[in-house]
């Protein structure tokens, strides 16, 4: 009985001050997503990539290695990134959201999550 | 009696496990850089551009407001970027860096800087 990956994107999305959550591939496919109607996932896909893009030239010129995760924050929210096995996970989330609350969730939405990998 | 722009930066990189800074213009111009010999500084400036897009998206897409700062974590370091009156201030270190000195430190160097802008 394990859950549908549209299934762990919404208990992301039910998290108290998150908007929405999607998967999307390095390339910039979308694998899956529990978005708002109002939040576009090609937009949140071209994040990623843009994201992928910044990290990739950390890596190759300042030696750091691959991409694990990324965090932007903005006047009103914020979004999070994580690595899952050559794919991101993309988290949007409104600026007084509890990173702590949102960690936890997250990690075992990220073991779930790599079923489907 | 205060500090030169190259001082800050320089107080910056010295905090432990830090690399090194740079201040940024938002549109890539390298205003300042304490940074070591291997890191080239347009390499840094490059990475700016692509988080200042990815958030511009996320501005305009997303309804996030304005960037206020970012973080980029790789297997071997860290990457901290913040807005400072349309420049970014950017800050490389290593994984074991602690954020909440560099925190500290950083919202001093801010406040120094801003008299430079």
């Amino acid at each position: 009985m394990s859950q549908s990956l549209e299934e762990i994107l919404d208990s992301l999305k039910a998290i108290k001050g998150v908007h929405g959550a999607a998967l999307i591939e390095k390339f910039g496919l979308i694998k899956g997503s529990a978005l708002p109607g109002w939040v576009d996932p090609e937009a949140v896909a071209a994040m990623v990539t843009l994201i992928l893009k910044a990290s990739q030239r950390a890596t190759k010129e300042l030696e750091q290695g691959e991409f694990n995760n990324a965090i932007i924050e903005s006047g009103k929210g914020k979004i999070l990134f994580s690595e899952i096995e050559g794919n991101v996970l993309c988290i949007i989330a409104t600026t007084d959201a509890k990173l702590g609350i949102i960690n936890l969730k997250l990690s075992a939405a990220v073991d779930a999550i790599k079923q489907f990998l």
